[in-house]
C-alpha cells in the first residue's frame, strides 16, 4: 500500500477523525483499491465495498460521497509516492551514475505502477476523459518528476551534451509518459518475447539517452 | 478526411452498396466524425447524427447498428492512413536522412492525429478500457509502424550504433506511444511555452536518437 499522507485525515464534512475512525476509513479505501485492481469502477458498488470489510454502506457514506470519491482519495494517496522518485534522479547524470539513476527511476516507476495499477488506470482514464479533479491529481503527481527531468535536460543542453532542438519540457513529459506506457506492459510483456528486465533496461536507456545525450 | 478503403462498402447485413447508398453512408460517417471531434460518444445520439445530414435515424440504422458501430468504422478508415507513414521511414537512417525521416514521420503523425482527433481519442479510450474490437483496430493500425521501427533498431544494434540493452520491440512501441502522446499536446502546446515546431523537433529527435543511436 502507498505511504499515507501526513495531513490530518478527515471525513467528508471536513471533521478530523480519531484513530479508530481513521482505521475504518482506511479499510474502506483498501477494499476499494482491491476491487479497482480487478475491474472497472462502473462495476463496483458501495454495498460490495462494505461487504469486503464486514461493514455497511451507511458507514462508507460517512467517509465518502461515492465510489468515485473514494477512488479520488486513493489516487491522492498514490501521488504521495512521487517525491521519493524525484529524489532518485537528483544528482549527476554525466557518467555511469546517470544510467544507474535512470535504472533506479525505471524500477521505482514500474514497481509503483504494478502496486497501484487499478487506481492509476482509473485516474488516467478519468483524466484523459477530461475530468478536472483527476486531471489535477495527475498533474500534481507527475509535475515534480517532469520538472526535475526538464531541469536535467536543460543543464545537459547548456553543456552541449544534448541536441538543442529538443524542447526540454516536452521531452521530459514524453519520458514520463514513456515510463507510464512501458510500465503498463509489465503484465503482458511475455507476449512480446520480453522480460521485466527488458522493460527496465529499455526505459532506463531511453531516459538516460534523452537526459544525458549519451 | 482519411483515404477510403478499397474494399467493397457494405451495409450492416453485409450487402454491397451502390454508389448512391455509399454516399449516404459516408455522410453519416462524416457527421459522426464531426460530432466526435466536439464531444464524447456518450453525448451523441443517432437522431442528432441524422439531423446533421438532413436524414432520419431509420436510415442510419440501415447502415450501422449504433453510434459506436459507426465510430468503429471511422476508426478503421483512419487506420488506412498508416501504411503511408510506414513508407516514410523506410530507408537509410545512418546519416542526415535519418533525422529528416524522423521529422517526416513526426509531421505526418501530428497531422494525422489533428485531423482525426475525436475518432482516435475514442479508439484509444475504448482500447484502454479493454474493448476487444477497438483493441484489434488499434493494434492493426499501429503494428506495421512498430514492426518497421523494430527492424530499424535491430539493424542499428547489429551495426553497434545502438546500445544492446534496448529491447527493439519495446523501444519501438515506446516511440509510437511517444508520437501519440506528444501529438495529443498539439492543441495545448502554447501552455508549455512551446510551438508546434517544438513538438515536431522533439518527437523527431527522440525517434532519431533511439533508432540511429546518434
Amino acid at each position: 500500500m502507498p505511504a499515507k499522507s501526513t495531513a490530518a485525515v478527515k471525513d467528508k464534512s471536513g471533521r478530523s477523525l480519531g484513530v479508530r475512525a481513521q482505521k475504518t476509513r482506511q479499510k474502506f479505501l483498501d477494499a476499494t483499491a482491491k476491487l479497482l485492481a480487478e475491474r472497472s469502477i462502473l462495476d463496483i458498488s458501495v454495498t460490495e465495498i462494505a461487504r469486503e470489510v464486514d461493514s455497511v454502506s451507511s458507514l462508507f457514506y460517512h467517509y465518502f460521497e461515492s465510489v468515485e470519491d473514494a477512488a479520488r482519495h486513493l489516487a491522492q494517496e498514490v501521488s504521495s509516492e512521487m517525491p521519493a522518485m524525484v529524489e532518485l534522479i537528483d544528482g549527476d547524470w554525466t557518467g555511469a551514475e546517470g544510467l544507474q539513476r535512470a535504472r533506479d527511476l525505471s524500477e521505482a516507476y514500474l514497481d509503483h505502477r504494478e502496486r497501484t495499477r487499478g487506481v492509476l488506470l482509473l485516474r488516467n482514464q478519468a483524466a484523459d476523459r477530461g475530468d478536472k479533479r483527476f486531471l489535477a491529481i495527475r498533474r500534481d503527481a507527475l509535475e515534480p518528476l517532469i520538472d526535475q527531468l526538464t531541469e536535467l535536460i536543460t543543464g545537459a543542453q547548456a553543456r552541449g551534451d544534448v541536441a538543442a532542438d529538443l524542447h526540454p519540457y516536452l521531452a521530459a513529459s514524453a519520458l514520463v509518459s514513456l515510463l507510464e506506457k512501458l510500465s503498463a506492459y509489465a503484465r503482458s510483456v511475455r507476449h512480446f518475447n520480453a522480460s521485466r528486465d527488458d522493460l527496465v533496461d529499455t526505459c532506463a536507456r531511453m531516459v538516460y539517452t534523452t537526459v544525458s545525450g549519451k
